[in-house]
């Protein structure tokens, strides 16, 4: 059995949890609070579900102890620097890191990398949602007069999006100035946004999600080769699945001896499931 | 440049040799007939596009040298046994094999085992076509009576496929008799068939294909995730470059000396793709 111990316990941890739990080849070593102290973990893979930002601080504490770790890490631009300094400290300390594990980044990256190489040139684009974005979320509700706020985005085809911001007002705001203030920030400038004042966000709460990947490309010579990958999923459910099943394949690694740290990509698919290769091959090839 | 060699030069051998022309990072190493002489190859890996039946032969053959291969074997139950006995093959000669590679067996092996990483519990249905049926049309053309025959794949759905059989009939040949004798062979008696006799299977001939493979399942403890999977392409183009593709990784993993055999969901999507890791990372992930 590989021990899993989870760090942070906000939606992500609680869904990995359950994951942890419906694995058969797994069992739970412990949840650790922020706050808590490390120190005592014994486990053979930990998996960081923290906030972003805080990723890479305990990351690199538990891999210079020799724990594998897990994060699903989704600042799109940093994440080649998380995986230089992971690798560093992974290496060191023979260990494995799955960096960027969640659906996007993550299981949309294999599937782009995936249909890259069966149609070497074209064009993908990765459309999103509906469902929440919680980056503009944050921007939303961080301007004067707003007491809550949901940024939702709806996809428009090639990569373009739309944002339908829903406010709760703060009283005696007034939603004209608020419109203009979200429709002017720099989270929202750039794409076709909408503001609609609603009475309460929490009845509006969902955190289902999607994405239509699609590619149009060169196999060869051949031209029109099309593929289209879809999801409609619970976010955090889906976040805290792919963790787990990397939590596999991290272990998996470095029972290989092949220490670093790793993207999804640098995985191979059955390194995420339970089983044996014989079992997995006859089942899935 | 990885030195690229191509055994049979029918419809995939030719999309093949369209592939590695277009691919940065490789050269034709040359392209061998089957009665050819194989004795004086020299190349990093060799794309064996025979016929399935003949794989084995020319791959043990080519891997016993020392030289890489990568095969479209299609036979889906009797991959497992190729995989051993390539396997065996490959790790006394340091060389590794690629096997199964095509869409199906293939990438869409990577899709299924992707997708039960994402929703370990649930059903999957691979639902393939519109697209001709090699099998189903060869049994077809053995049929007394019948000139020519076309079998096209029509997806249902949940995996259900209809037959759909054109036949040219031979001069004299009685039609009812003939579609009788179709739908009580084996390869038909089991799927709603239905028998079309046309002037000329010739004007019939296209080489599009397509799968919508379809996942709804369970991440953790939560049910309805929803994943679709859709491609409509050229057949012998996809096959061609998937080879290709895979030739890459097999020298890839040679070059870190992971010898044997290996189905495409062992492989890591990025050793599929030309460049560097942290290009491909810093593009996909």
């Amino acid at each position: 059995m590989i021990r899993v111990a989870i760090v942070g316990y906000g939606n992500i941890g609680r869904a990995a949890e359950q994951a942890v739990k419906a694995a058969p080849d797994m069992e739970l070593a412990g949840i650790y609070h922020h706050n808590d102290c490390l120190d005592c973990m014994t486990a053979d893979v930990a998996l960081v579900c923290t906030p972003t930002r805080e990723v890479q601080t305990f990351a690199t504490v538990l891999a210079a102890r020799g724990i594998c770790t897990v994060d699903s890490f989704d600042i799109h631009g940093r994440i080649w620097d998380l995986r230089s300094a992971m690798d560093t400290v992974c290496k060191a300390s023979k260990t494995v890191s799955v960096i960027a594990a969640g659906w996007d980044p993550g299981s949309d990256s294999m599937v782009r990398a995936l249909l890259m190489a069966l149609a070497p040139k074209g064009l993908t684009y990765t459309n999103f949602g509906p469902g929440r974005s919680m980056g503009h979320t944050v921007a939303a509700k961080a301007i004067p007069g707003v007491k809550n706020a949901l940024s939702m985005t709806i996809p428009l085809g090639t990569g373009i999006h739309r944002r339908m911001v829903y406010i709760e007002l703060e009283n005696g705001a007034d939603f004209r100035t608020v419109e203009a203030a979200i429709l002017a920030d720099d989270y929202f400038a750039h794409d076709e946004t909408h503001v609609i004042a609603v009475d309460s966000i929490d009845a509006l709460n969902n955190v289902a999600h999607g994405v239509n990947l699609v590619r149009n490309g060169v196999s060869g010579e051949t031209h029109n080769q099309r593929f289209e990958f879809n999801m409609a999923i619970n976010n955090p459910a889906l976040t805290g699945q792919v963790i787990v099943s990397c939590a596999r394949a991290a272990v998996r690694l470095r029972q290989r001896g092949d220490y670093g740290a790793k993207t999804m990509i640098e995985i191979a698919p059955i390194d995420l499931l339970p089983g044996t290769t014989e079992s997995l091959v006859k089942a899935l090839v």
